[in-house]
């Protein structure tokens, strides 16, 4: 099992810090952020250190959105939201702060003074290049 | 096959209306979001219709992550980026726009004007409050 002795969520997955644990089975470990977007804002992690979602492997992936999505429901229930923000933040340039695959659960209330990323256009041609150029990487 | 008849995703799905298509298997395909937050910013769909994470099987949701992975490893050698965020908004107040479920991967660069949720707090004994209520709607 992949371990970084220096990860605060490693720290937390063998129990060295504590943690607010809401799920827990032999891959994944669910707990609640300390600063949270509103209550009930949690983290679902791989037990094992990746980095982030690019190096995670797929075996580990496998069955990560199918634990979210019930976390998620189990969250919506308890702090009575309608609704739910799941994200996933890869790289710095993303604002990932810790190096250790996590997916956010973010409960979301009317008028809770979140909001949405602001969306572009493209200029006349550029999204066809775009995609092409998606295209040729995916080969 | 679920489809719904007034869905624009579904449209998509059948050829219906057009759309600058990345990617496409069995189960899922992925196209460039038409408002981007950054040139590549894609959606990532099922192509049977299931309004959000929440209402989507387990069948359906197996190796869409894996997948999403994939697709993100290209967008950022095609568009020279270092990271992205990955989100999946659900229900109407998280600012979920076409309920059909759809990831969106968001390359990001240094810079570019967009910024995480800000992030909170817990008063005394409310974490451990909110962590034991998610704990009971799991069981």
């Amino acid at each position: 099992m992949k371990y970084d002795p220096n990860c605060i969520f490693c720290k937390i997955v063998k129990g060295e810090i504590p943690a607010a644990k809401v799920y827990e089975n032999h891959k994944y470990l669910a707990f609640l952020d300390i600063g949270p977007v509103n209550p009930g804002h949690t983290l679902v992690i791989p037990k094992e250190h990746y980095e982030d979602l690019i190096s995670t492997p797929d075996e580990i992936l496998d069955g990560m959105l199918n634990d979210a999505k019930k976390i998620a429901k189990a969250i919506l229930k308890a702090v009575n939201s309608d609704g739910f923000n799941l994200e996933i933040n890869n790289g710095k340039v993303s604002g990932q702060l810790v190096p250790h695959l996590h997916i956010h659960i973010m409960p979301r209330f009317p008028n809770d003074g979140h909001h949405l990323f602001r969306q572009g256009s493209y200029k006349e041609g550029e999204m066809q290049r775009v995609a092409e150029a998606i295209r040729q990487n995916l080969k």
